[in-house]
């Protein structure tokens, strides 16, 4: 199974390892991290590198295709580099995966017109915009397409896409490895459960580093 | 809030990047990846590279130290860098703190001689053996030293940490940013839940991993 993950300058880390931690203990797993250019692709806190150590054109018929979110994503939007390496990569793909805002690269690849698909809670409407039909899961299979929501989601993504590919008992193997038995001290991981106030003061802060720059 | 999160080959990248994924996001954090010697530390699989932007020598008092686990930290147990680093540190930590088996390099230092704390579930024994007292929780605070259980229990571990660093709303915000609501497809993520076969199943390959090679 050769499974590709997408990295870029600007990707949020999580994005990409949720899933790796996951895939790479599928048997047979060939994992490459992959970018448009190889070497070290930053976060946006610019304190952490993920090394891609393939281009784009040496993994060119991966079984599994995951694309990370983050705030690199959208400047990818436009990079016919990366959107053609998307269409190819799912022609022959077994699973085309996202986690987080990855949904919307793949959208943009037109690789979710009309499809349901999920991402961040706070990108919904981004990913309605750019074509696909934003549904409020947290991980959401549509044929071959499967599409997780933010950052952390990419872990259950990957439990579940174990579980298509190698069956119930690899999938909880690979959960029980990775002592998987999750336990936030809060429930506020999403907008409905969140405080009123904590979903104000994360949208607040979102509007002040979406406002143009002076 | 300087933090710095120790890396080393054959570290297991979750026990990295999720605590990473949580502390970035406090206010004022500066994140600071150490190791032996600059540059990418490869997992175990060899196909994922984190990048140590700084040697131990350059980071000496960092408020909190998250020290990951994974197959290459028994190869540290008597690196007198390493231990020396984590002592020093410690002194004037604010929070000194370990996912999956990093503990047991905290243990090897003898920062937990006669200390609550825990580690992987199928490493207890070891964490014993080095002179802690092992405690079967997912995240264990026992005065400044916070250690958490295997690979994704470092998100937990962090999130209280952010609590505990910046109160209950900060660490909501961030748990809502990273939308940690967790949905396994199994409860399987722990030794007293996951079906004895596969329990057996994953007890049997990690014989065979540590079993003498020829």
């Amino acid at each position: 199974v050769e499974i590709a993950i997408l990295l870029f300058d600007g990707i949020t880390a999580l994005d990409a390892v949720g899933p790796y931690e996951v895939l790479s203990r599928l048997p047979g797993a060939r994992m490459r991290f992959v970018g448009t250019e190889r070497g070290a692709k930053r976060t946006r806190s610019d304190s952490l590198a993920l090394v891609a150590d393939h281009t784009l054109s040496e993994i060119c018929r991966p079984d599994i295709v995951v694309v990370p979110g983050g705030p690199g994503e959208e400047a990818l939007r436009h990079n016919p580099d990366v959107l053609d390496w998307l269409r190819a990569a799912h022609e022959t793909s077994r699973w085309t995966t996202s986690v987080c805002t990855g949904s919307l690269l793949l959208a943009a690849a037109g690789l979710l017109d009309g499809v349901e698909a999920t991402t961040h809670w706070a990108s919904m409407d981004d990913l309605g915009a750019l074509g696909a039909r934003p549904v409020k899961e947290r991980v959401v299979v549509r044929g071959k397409i499967v599409t997780a929501a933010g950052v952390s989601a990419g872990i259950d993504m990957a439990l579940r896409l174990a579980q298509l590919e190698a069956g119930d008992d690899v999938a909880m193997a690979i959960q029980l490895i990775i002592e998987y038995d999750p336990e936030p001290p809060f429930d506020a991981g999403s907008p409905d459960k969140a405080p009123a106030s904590v979903l104000e003061m994360v949208k607040a802060r979102r509007r002040v580093r979406a406002a143009p720059r002076p």
